[in-house]
């Protein structure tokens, strides 16, 4: 079942040297999230062939233009392609002023239903629920209320052993051993023990999108053991200080944070206009966190099960 | 002295094909205007290395999203370059507010002053005004109020014949006779005519645009004799009937209006996301006015004077 995270765009306020600013697509067992929605999201989608009409639920981190100002112009074309289902739009206080203002202007009434649902402020919360996963808030720390995103798989059920599965079990007897169930017989005693048929579950992946922040511990925290993070790192070493003035993080900032949380993988992004070649960037974070990426647009994370 | 149209974009309502929404840079004499921002029109600016610092003025000629849905974005990006000239927006009702709601919510006062003027519909009126030009508003005929602008330049002064220019001739004496006077004597004789040390003064050039609107005569009136009009082709005459229920145009009324309005060239743009190949809505110009080409982004369109 596919987990993947594929970047649309990871430039920071301002686009730069072709990069755009930032948005993802998720994809999470054929559920399709965006985590941000910078301008030219949508010419991205299309440019790297992703089919956005698929996309039921877009989470914005905060109300700076660089990660929200394609949402308009994603929503346009959406009804203009009459589009049907819901969408649901989750953002800190303003997005749906700013989107239905857009609306009565341009005298358009969606061909479909738009959802907001608005986040609060340093509030850990579940905000999405299904029977495959959940996203969680994580608070940010940032010139404005901001929230990052934890995208967690529930626990998957059991798996059957083909090899040692006896015929004859009914449909009921599997779902209660992938449950993790012994198997009884009508006395109730036990016919076959889970463990002699079934293999353990499949392990449920997450994944943490962090942008725009402070190097802020309590990240590290919430996020403990996840399998991959996004992290911003606007800045190299060399910029710290303004790293600190601006509530943004460097290289070595998210590499810690990734460091402290355990986590198996570190994407990092959000790049100043100041750097053209990012190697700077990658190489502060590497001697603290080795496994580390960079998420330049169009390239796609998978985790595996 | 320069006359120049660069198309940063001209798909229409949806981008397509890597075509990005309307919007044009126009520089006339060294002065530089922005007509529609689509989304992206930051990002065109710097992938056509266009200096953005220099534009003073921004025509809007509609709230659909497709013609301004970047002008947030850039606003942003000159506030994080520290601009310090005035902006000054035109634009039908309404953008005043969608803007001032983005800046509040993203706690954003911008580095620079930003001067809303507000157009009124169906109104033929001079809207900018300095010693070169003038810019006058079109009206069009959509779904919602839709204005183009005529970009005019005004009278200029004839030119000095410096082959048979006398010599010891005092600055205003030249002044007055760029202005077409004849220079007199203390007794008030005339001591040159003017025709005999001037030539004609250079021509005063001209560009309409028009984007978005449905077939208009009015339109081919105002803008009689003029040496560059765009005006918008959404579709070809196969989809015509599509054309009159959106109030946009054919190529076809495109190129009767530049007949009409006897023109020297025109361009077509604001192609609808269904043509990829755009030789049929070329082809279907040129039998009714063979000057016209297609406004392509990255092209640039230069009036001789």
């Amino acid at each position: 079942m596919s987990f993947k995270v594929t970047i649309l765009g990871s430039s920071g306020a301002m686009p730069a040297y072709g990069r755009h600013p930032t948005a993802q697509l998720i994809e999470i067992q054929n559920r399709h999230f965006m985590v941000d929605c910078g301008e030219g999201a949508q010419m991205q989608l299309m440019r790297l062939d992703v089919s956005y009409h698929r996309i039921n639920h877009i989470f914005i981190s905060h109300l700076h233009g660089d990660h929200y100002l394609g949402l308009m112009g994603l929503i346009f074309t959406m009804h203009l392609q009459r589009r049907v289902n819901d969408l649901h739009i989750y953002s800190h206080r303003g997005l749906d002023e700013i989107i239905t203002t857009q609306l009565r202007y341009s005298r358009s009434a969606p061909s479909f239903k738009i959802i907001f649902h608005r986040l609060e402020k340093d509030e850990r919360k579940i905000i999405f629920e299904d029977e495959a996963l959940t996203v969680e808030t994580i608070p940010l720390l940032h010139k404005i209320r901001c929230s990052g995103f934890l995208f967690r798989e529930k626990p998957k059920p059991r798996r059957i052993d083909k090899t040692r599965l006896p015929e004859g079990l009914l449909i009921q007897q599997i779902a209660s051993l992938k449950r993790g169930d012994d198997i009884l017989d009508e006395a109730g005693s036990i016919l076959y023990k889970n463990a002699d048929l079934t293999l353990s579950p499949r392990k449920s992946r997450s994944y943490a999108y962090c942008s725009d922040t402070a190097f802020r511990e309590a990240i590290a925290e919430q996020i403990q053991g996840i399998d991959l993070l996004y992290h911003e790192a606007t800045f190299a070493n060399d910029e710290e200080l303004k790293a600190r003035d601006t509530l943004h993080s460097t290289a070595a900032h998210a590499a810690t944070i990734a460091k402290m949380a355990n986590v198996s993988r570190l994407l990092l992004g959000h790049f100043s206009a100041r750097y053209k070649d990012l190697t700077p960037i990658l190489e502060e974070a590497k001697p603290i966190f080795p496994n580390v990426y960079l998420a330049l647009e169009g390239e796609e994370f998978t985790i595996q099960e």
